[in-house]
């Protein structure tokens, strides 16, 4: 049998911007095997019901499991705070998500208390980054705005564009007049933007993307659980979409900084 | 056994678009039963593969012709240029697509033969209304240009916002070099955007939105082949989406000035 320690870190998102999570990753744990899968003929999650949310996630961290990976990481913030806890109940397999190392991070961020999360339509409207962080600071005061043009924006290409530039001013209007000072990147796609969201908004703003503290939570894992990897050599990296393998590979090398050579369809 | 004259009919749309043309239909067709399904679980297809695309069109009609539809009218652009073909071969029941009715309209209305296009990535790199439109009218110089964009800002509402103003300049640029005369609005979103498009090129352009044309391709193809409803009743109307079924009857009352009761949900 396999030694467990040296199966791959399974990682899931809707799509590419999970890619994001998986550099953090590959940064805090350069000999891990990685399987990730982006579920692209189903995206953006961020407009789907809640229930259709938690479906898509089980069926994806079911592939994972299939595949034998010895950890699954949730690196999509819609997935994560819909269904992290049912992945969690599914398969007897450590999970972890992108909004826990969010939560973490805002806390010990937070200095006056006064929170911006921005997120996609599901994240938003689903409360849980409010509840969480409320439960740990109960004092916080919190405006959460629901981006959904940001997506559709960094796909387009428009990073620095005019268009997008425009479309920060009119969805952080409410950030600035709060007078935040703290604003989580609550969609792995924003930290993309993080150049425009800062320059809006000043730069006495901690903006947060969770991506590192993800890594972070995740060799503390695979330590506490004795499920590091012991080899040294080049590890192997594995990708599956569930739509257009090629359009994945393009796209993909923008986000993770890293030449994809190979990605393997597997519909849902 | 029923009538079948006095059967629905049915239009298939990726999600609320298509309630543009069931407008259409209704008007050409006031006493007609009609059954509308929005694929909203999988929602964008524009950004999909082609045989992604194929699978889940054939899914959704399967589903359509399983409640005993008349006639399937394909309402999707996207969906339409990927698998009209597919469609029609596979099921025992007539299909017309948006599609086949837009081509009629841009080669009777186009003066100069300089023809735009817009659509979603997947219709345009499809190729498909370009080879169409070609192949009727060999002298034509299409410019086609996708414009992924434009359905996220009407979901956002802003059908009137200067970030709408400033994306349709962006986009358009190339129309108004080439000079077209007429510009085909090849996705069911876009007529929502006419006011700003028309204002961007100038009165002397005419704007196609093929709703009507296909709602008259309907017409005749119910009188040919004997299939029109001789009830003068009050039709009934009803939905079926994949996901959030109160989602859609809010945003489907703007698409189809009308307000929608019942929506049924109906996961594929």
């Amino acid at each position: 049998m396999t030694d467990k320690r040296e199966k791959s870190i399974g990682i899931f998102d809707s799509g590419f911007g999970g890619l994001t999570v998986m550099k953090a990753v590959k940064n805090a744990r350069p000999h891990e095997h990685i399987l990730y899968f982006g579920d692209t003929a189903r995206l953006p999650y961020g407009n789907k019901s809640a229930d259709t949310i938690q479906r898509y996630t089980l069926e994806s961290a079911h592939f994972l499991v299939e595949q034998g990976v010895k950890v699954i990481v949730i690196a999509c913030h819609t997935a994560s705070s819909h269904a992290l806890e049912e992945v969690q109940k599914a398969f007897g397999v450590p999970v972890i998500g992108v909004t826990f190392a969010a939560i973490e991070e805002v806390v010990n961020q937070a200095k006056t208390g006064k929170i911006g999360i921005l997120g996609t339509r599901a994240t938003i409207s689903s409360g849980f980054y409010q509840q969480q962080i409320l439960h740990r600071l109960p004092q916080a005061e919190i405006t959460a705005i629901s981006c959904p043009l940001f997506v559709p924006l960094v796909e387009e290409g428009y990073v620095e564009h005019p268009i997008t530039e425009m479309t920060v001013q009119e969805y952080l209007r409410p950030l600035k007049r709060k007078e935040v000072d703290c604003v989580l990147l609550g969609c792995t796609h924003y930290p993309l933007l993080q150049s425009l969201i800062q320059k809006e908004l000043g730069d006495s703003v901690t903006l947060i993307d969770p991506a590192t503290s993800c890594a972070t939570h995740l060799r503390n894992l695979l330590e506490r659980m004795d499920l590091k990897s012991n080899q040294e050599g080049i590890p192997g990296y594995q990708f599956f979409v569930s739509d257009d393998p090629e359009k994945f590979r393009l796209i993909g090398n923008t986000f993770l900084s890293y030449p994809i050579e190979h990605v393997t369809a597997k519909p849902l």
